[in-house]
């Protein structure tokens, strides 16, 4: 079989989703290329060692330009902070790397811009890890819709709720902490977490046109790790908006990190007019949904169990009633990608289709601050 | 209109429950009788005078053979505890009242067989008070298995979960305890609880043939609060069985009043070929139903809010999405029984209905005895 | 005991549900005063006269003015569409007659603030039937946080879904279809539903003082019952706002009758710093409730079941676990209306507190022509 | 690190999920040896060819007494049908080689009283995979119970349903199939589902003293697919049984393939004087906790998302919010393994603690035949 050399930029939260996801796809999917786990890199030494052996890396880099020199890259994964996709990404490109960006692709519109251009230009395979479009249950949604179940669709609504920075005690900052750095990830939960449910949004909905918002940020200053001093917190701790999709629906789009008992509550809805759905990222492996064909008196929310070999990347893993969790999205990720490389035919959502999200972003935040609804400006087919 | 008098006997959470139902009755539901509350009756005068009075009774007494003997009264209600339904309802027989009796029966079969001949004997109307048949979700589920849309059955399972006798501080006997009693009572939970689970598991799966049982007494000594003495406790805190219906199909029931977290948890489930139906009393408005023939990757469990105006009795209450209650089951039971007088087609379960039941218990409680499986008496067509 | 004569004008949904809590009212709740149907009022004498037969109304009117007039009436219960609470309200007022309002108090602020500058004169005892607010669930939740359990309020989330209008052929105007008509109603969901939703947020979380919205008409034109001519549709189908409240929190709040699958999901959210609260009206007797300050590993949403004796009102019903339902909200509000008369101290909302949410509607219509972010006017302590 | 050599004896559903434990648990844990394929075995050639070129395996036999005889295994993992689970584990033994044997440990008591005898003798170290033990979920449940967090026992009650065998066509025997073979299985769902709830069970609340039973085989022919022939079915479809523990408390036990609606549905459920635990597979990564000791009016059943980094295994993984799955369980069983290798501090269920597991699989598989309350033998300290 055909190997795919991965050089990885990071060690993080992501650098071992996304490994676990290299790892594992050759023992479930049947695959023209298998991933080799080539090299990892970061600037701490030490740690990108102890990463490197703790998941079988062959080597390590520290600089990720050297890098993107080695003859023995293929894919270079992006797990670094938001400041530096772009750079990485437009040197990666130019190297002849296939890149996988960690989301949000850039730090805003015009960067994003700036990475598109490139890899039209280098015409290299490049996709973004919006992960959650591979949820079998959220790919489930998606068949739905395609094949018309819903009918018309009349109201769409999101929210991605956490609360792990209600203490004012949190730097912020560094390691682990530099999402609420405002330098390093140029927004707070707009950018982080709604960006994930713009994403799922427009792949089931299509394009939004048109945003009203509001932010917050509950806790104005923090200590800052970096630094040592408490400095004003830059990113929005919560953001609000409505929004009117193209096909003429609705929508409420919110996210926080100040909504109590919520650990990472990603839900989305949407209602046709005949089938609505729902899903709920806390039990990933269900979907609700209501199908108002059903004989009037038996109507009700269905709440499947996503787990049968004829739902989405189910036939992969075990039996039905045995759930998969949060890690095999990423495992799907990367077995599209390689399908779509084997197939010519790549996979979403590449950097063009999370421009999108990120000019949905910028609408949002501009219109947090001006208090007008926004214009979302399009990507050019 | 005609009217219909009504003589109560009892005051207590029953005498509550059946009178609300006998007021509102003729405001939701088109009948040809409207019930009239005529007399109250109990020992105790000043108690009957207070409830007589929150209610509307026209008049009250303090004997029972008294209430008999009246003219105007045209059926008995009987709320009095356990031990004294048979002695009643004979009375009431000869004495020419239509009955309605309080659930269980009697205290056992054979007291159950004496009341069953006797309103054989006078054709006097008769009707128990197994509410729950009457709950539009189960009664939305007798008529699904009426009409065959879940196959062959091949299980049953209920259980009637409390908590509220875990302190070992709690009495036994007098007012509001005599259920904890075993002369007043017959028996614990079996009586108590598991007649109202085996009430509805024959109406909806047919006849039970044979049963195992195991009763426990967790807390062997309660003081008695009408002889202000510690005193053996007579009665089962727990019950377990297991069941062969007739058709073949297998059951689990169970009863506690020490399941820690549950209050009144009856549930039932009942799988068959294509179709399987959930309850659970503690959400009893909604009915939870698998349709295996809905498409393969779309089967779900439905969660049903039975408020629609096709749903049984609910074109009576108010607008889809706006929940009944407990105490509606008992309006349902009262309008049933008109409409049966009306119809001359007697609503169920009837005393011989009823006594199957009470000789499903008297199985159990012989078989937690014996330790044998113990065939369950057949009542004769 | 002393007599409350009931003037009852309107005979549809609500005329039911008043007729049927005043009737419950004594049976359950100790209070100085026993309501009693004296009077039934509508223009269609036969539509009057069997609705007061079927309720036990001692005597009908025709003309609410007549009503209005008679000296045996002390309150009246105006259950008339939106557009005519104002005349009907002010002439009761004038007449000396105690009023209960059906919600929302008028068609927009403007009314409303006649018709409670009228009462102030008068004096005379006046109230809002949102019921809601006596739910036993939400009013345990205003206990909570009252009692400071919630800690900063961070957010607030409100919807209320309905899917009862998606079909074009449904007509507007006429009986039981005068919410769709906006010269009867007002507006749509934003009076109808979101009224609702703004009268609990306000209560338990305070003043709102801005917001932006937007409102969608799906379908354009329907037929009108009233002209039988096919006729633009004047009311919203669907509205969204996004909403700061005075104490810092942020809200959202939306409301359609295009959202398949829900019937009447009226449902609210509340984050708090050591706590938050989530209720539904599809199960308006359990209250989701998670606890910060639980146990780390412990912690979790709570499902409480509001049946027991130590929950707001439910000393008065029946025992743990057996449920109420939408109607009893109703009760409760004729109790504390009728406990306020006799500790004369007003039950709210009266009209003052009422015109809160008229003039946040009033904004919330505007914003959603404008686009701009309204402040919302104050009434005035 | 010192690595631990495995030869793998099998390729099915167990042999995919131990392998890719192995595989996982070293990326996530930090442990003194690290799990080296070494070698798959399997009689037929192409196919463990195939699946050890899937699964990374160094090498492949297809005979087990060749692999037993090598010296580069370290530990056999048998994951063949449970008729070949004695003669490997004796002969592995014998040879020196540790010993993960798949559950059940054996046909029957006989069989595993053999096996434990042996593996006394050789001191090898060798574990049964119950791996539901090592669910966070209910290791939490574990750890609350050693706690003491419930006080006394009253009550547990256990179910695994699935709905996979309904159908008549299904044949029994062969891959895939076997389960439904007597002679390959030794018992039908009491061995392969039941015994899971058993193992769980007695973990939880100590021993089981007497059991009551009754078994059904639904379906009484099937055809074969190793003879082709229509031939008897000898396993149970369906299993219930009663039970008493050692501690006093009760027990429902029932396991089917006949439940329709459900496919993996294994739950839980242990009620003390204090607190109540549920548990069900098909949210495996939710515990339901009730804690009497909450204040009363906000006592409720807690619905835990086990996914922070203080609950069992979770530090390993993602972050709060974010789910693990079936698999995870068997990469902790690993780790649980080598751990106690490690710290000479064996990790259970042993062959000994497997067999009590066995020994009331047997009584209960008595007992249905007798009809009688049947004693559990008990495994000596």
């Amino acid at each position: 079989m055909k190997k795919l050399n991965v050089g990885m930029i990071g060690y993080g939260f992501m650098g071992r989703a996304h490994s676990n996801a290299f790892r594992k796809v050759s023992n479930f999917f049947d695959l023209g290329y298998k991933p080799v786990l080539k090299a990892a890199c970061a600037r701490d030494e030490a740690k990108i060692k102890t990463f490197a052996d703790k998941w079988g890396y062959e080597s390590i880099e520290t600089d990720w330009r050297k890098l993107l020199e080695r003859k023995d890259i293929d894919v270079v994964d992006i797990c670094a902070p938001n400041n530096l996709h772009k750079e990485i990404a437009i040197a990666a490109s130019k190297a002849g790397k296939m890149i996988l960006c960690e989301k949000p692709l850039a730090m805003n519109g015009v960067e994003g811009e700036a990475m598109v251009k490139e890899v039209e230009k280098s015409k290299i395979p490049n996709m973004v890890w919006y992960n959650y479009r591979r949820v079998p249950a959220v790919t489930l949604a998606k068949q739905l819709i395609n094949e018309g179940k819903l009918g018309k669709i009349f109201h769409f609504r999101a929210k991605f709720l956490q609360d792990w920075t209600i203490s004012a005690d949190l730097p912020q900052g560094g390691t682990g902490l530099w999402r609420l750095d405002i330098n390093a990830a140029g927004s707070g939960v707009t950018g982080d977490l709604l960006a994930h449910c713009i994403d799922t949004a427009i792949w089931l909905n299509g394009p939004i046109v048109k945003v009203t918002a509001m932010t917050e940020t509950f806790i104005k200053e923090r200590k800052h790790t970096l630094t040592g001093k408490v400095e004003p917190v830059g990113i929005d701790d919560a953001c609000a908006f409505l929004a009117r999709f193209a096909n003429g629906s609705l929508a409420t789009f919110e996210s926080t990190r100040y909504a109590r008992g919520h650990k990472a509550e990603y839900t989305f809805e949407i209602n046709g007019e005949n089938a609505s759905i729902f899903w709920d990222l806390h039990d990933l492996h269900r979907m609700e949904y209501f199908e108002h064909r059903d004989e009037g008196r038996l109507r009700g929310w269905r709440s499947i169990h996503v787990t049968d070999g004829d739902h989405p990347y189910m036939d992969k893993w075990w039996v039905p009633g045995l759930q998969i969790g949060y890690e095999h999205s990423f495992v799907h990720h990367v077995a599209d990608f390689i399908d779509g490389l084997d197939k010519n035919k790549p996979a979403m959502p590449d950097f063009k289709e999370a421009l999108v999200t990120q000019y949905i972003c910028d609408a949002v935040l501009k219109s947090a601050k001006t208090g007008d609804w926004e214009d979302v400006k399009q990507v050019k087919p």
